[in-house]
């Protein structure tokens, strides 16, 4: 009998289960192989043979059907959206015509997905992560649609921090749940702390109440345009306006007129930090942002001197800690490296020493200081 | 009365006079732009844009016309010549069919030429290395012509050592020329000594009787000859057979057919190291092997920071002593390194230490026994 109710729950949550992927994203710390014509999420960079997004998508169909998977990306991107998952209707794709950050994104996503079904219960996930422990990945993603299908609740996936990193949002969460819900694991949040310098980190690490953000949200459409309403009324007043050509041949149009007049907000910013009903799950399952080309080499498979060769000819001797990426038709030589990223990529060579990865981001605007030449 | 005499001499002598430029060489410490399929010499090594070859030829205009200036290749590299000094007639082109080292070109090229003149007076010079001070080089090559034009000597350029390089070949001088000549500048040659220990070769340079041997002689045909007979007639003997032929139509099958037979051995050990008729003229005149990448980064114009970098698209920070190549149309991001040579080359990629740069020339064989493809 009981069995029997909760098989009926899961089925009918099922049904209203969404995943919104967020591939719009311009991975400047992953240049030169990362373009603004052709960002990380729409490349190889596991060398697996598959894109991080059609990876993405791929871990998602553990989660719902083909059909309830929408992507967000950037107008210059629907092409290579298509061509990289053939199985989706043109209307499972969200173009936006400008870069306005996550919350405008999440407005727009949820409006849509809201305006099909008001009992639609989505997942926000970006598209350019790798997770290694997918089982446990899915079993955490059901247990949060579980409960934000049940609760006026807003989650984030929260990652248990294994080292004191300062390029991370921390999320500080209570000891017990206090909720409408006897699961122990899921968590009341009570702070957001945006990129906390070292010490602070290191402090919070150890503390063991903080888990990482991992930008990976689970809501319904209903609890997230509350939020909106609640704590980002100035989004949703433009975005809301779309109402009757959601799903429509109309949509494109108003969304060109719209979408830009937005505020470039993030949904960390927008809600999360605001809102008093946000809850974590703190969990582990090989989760990597492949933030910069270290976080890749931290992933990648090594060999024994600790250098992760993503390349089919290359003669590397006295070489150690290096990361070395070349397409398979050129032939690398390298000799006598240490910690370094040696990425060539078509126009671009780039050597740079693994300690400085932060600083990629940056050398495309320097290129174009000294060189006057954009290589994006 | 003696003005004209010295004229009438010299304008004697410039008829006779002729140069060979040796250019068949592989250049394989120089990989991986020098390839077997354009070696070093037809490369644009300096970043002048002319390659060596042309910049040698036209070294070579201010001792002789054109006309009398002959290529010595191999067959493969007919048409890089003719490309590259269209001047040519096809008949100062001797095109080698096998490789088979410096004593059985110079023995070709001394037959052919005594063939065309016996009175022929020659220089033999490599195709690939740099002269820095040509008005010098110029007026030494003329004073060793007029030598070796007045007597049976055979002379090599001495190059003054600037530090003790084990990589060359020493000659010890005697002090005195006791020779028919009154230029004391000209000295009789006592020894050879082929890449000494760098013992040795520090000895040489502190005691100021050495000189480095820069593989560029000067010498009759007549001498030459007479001293293959005397010291090496087992070239002499089989390329002697073409005496008939040489200039005519029926040469390259002669040569097809019989030099390959030749023993592959070296002027310096066929002749030069068996000969007592060996003279110099100590020397410098900003020359280089330009041997290794190492000698072109010590030519080449260096920043601030010692940096050689030959890339139209560059952007170098933190980096010092480097050598840098890359093709015009590649952007190059270097950061953090010192000391070596990073060259960018179509198909291959090399970042090796300059401290190691002896150890390219067997890079390739490496490759080949590594992942099996032959990069030459």
């Amino acid at each position: 009998m009981m069995m029997a109710l909760i098989w009926k729950t899961l089925n009918t949550n099922m049904n209203n289960n969404y995943v919104a992927i967020m591939a719009g994203g311009v991975g400047s710390r992953f240049w030169p192989s990362s373009r603004i014509s052709k960002p990380k999420q729409f490349l190889d960079i596991m060398g697996v043979g598959k894109s991080l997004l059609r990876l993405t998508f791929e871990r998602f169909l553990n989660v719902c059907p083909a059909e309830h998977i929408y992507i967000v990306t950037n107008l210059d991107y629907i092409d290579l959206v298509k061509e990289q998952l053939p199985e989706l209707g043109a209307h499972q794709i969200l173009a936006e015509p400008s870069r306005n950050n996550t919350a405008p994104c999440v407005a727009y996503t949820a409006l849509k997905l809201n305006a099909l079904n008001p009992k639609a219960n989505f997942v926000v996930a970006p598209s350019d992560h790798i997770i290694l422990n997918e089982p446990k990945f899915v079993a955490e993603i059901q247990k949060a649609l579980a409960f934000t299908a049940q609760n006026d609740a807003l989650l984030t996936l929260g990652i248990t921090p294994s080292r004191p990193d300062t390029g991370y949002g921390y999320i500080r969460f209570q000891d017990n749940i206090g909720f409408h819900n006897h699961d122990e694991t899921i968590h009341k949040v009570v702070q957001f702390t945006e990129k906390p310098p070292y010490e602070k980190a290191l402090e919070y690490v150890k503390s063991g109440e903080y888990v990482w953000n991992a930008g990976i949200f689970v809501w319904s459409t209903k609890s997230i345009l509350k939020s909106f309403k609640e704590n980002a009324p100035e989004i949703l007043d433009i975005l809301d306006d779309g109402k009757k050509v959601f799903n429509t041949d109309a949509e494109q149009a108003f969304i060109n007129e719209a979408y830009p007049r937005t505020p470039n907000i993030s949904i960390d910013y927008a809600i999360m930090e605001r809102a008093d009903n946000v809850f974590t799950i703190p969990t582990e399952f090989g989760w990597s942002d492949l933030g910069t080309w270290g976080s890749l080499h931290a992933e990648a498979p090594k060999d024994e001197r600790g250098n992760a060769i993503n390349a089919s000819l290359a003669l590397i001797a006295e070489t150690s800690n290096c990361l070395i990426k070349a397409s398979d038709k050129k032939l690398v030589v390298i000799n006598g490296l240490d910690d370094f990223i040696v990425v060539d990529e078509d126009d671009v060579l780039m050597i740079y020493p693994k300690s400085k990865e932060q600083e990629i981001k940056q050398v495309t605007a320097e290129v174009a200081r000294a060189i006057g030449v954009q290589y994006l």
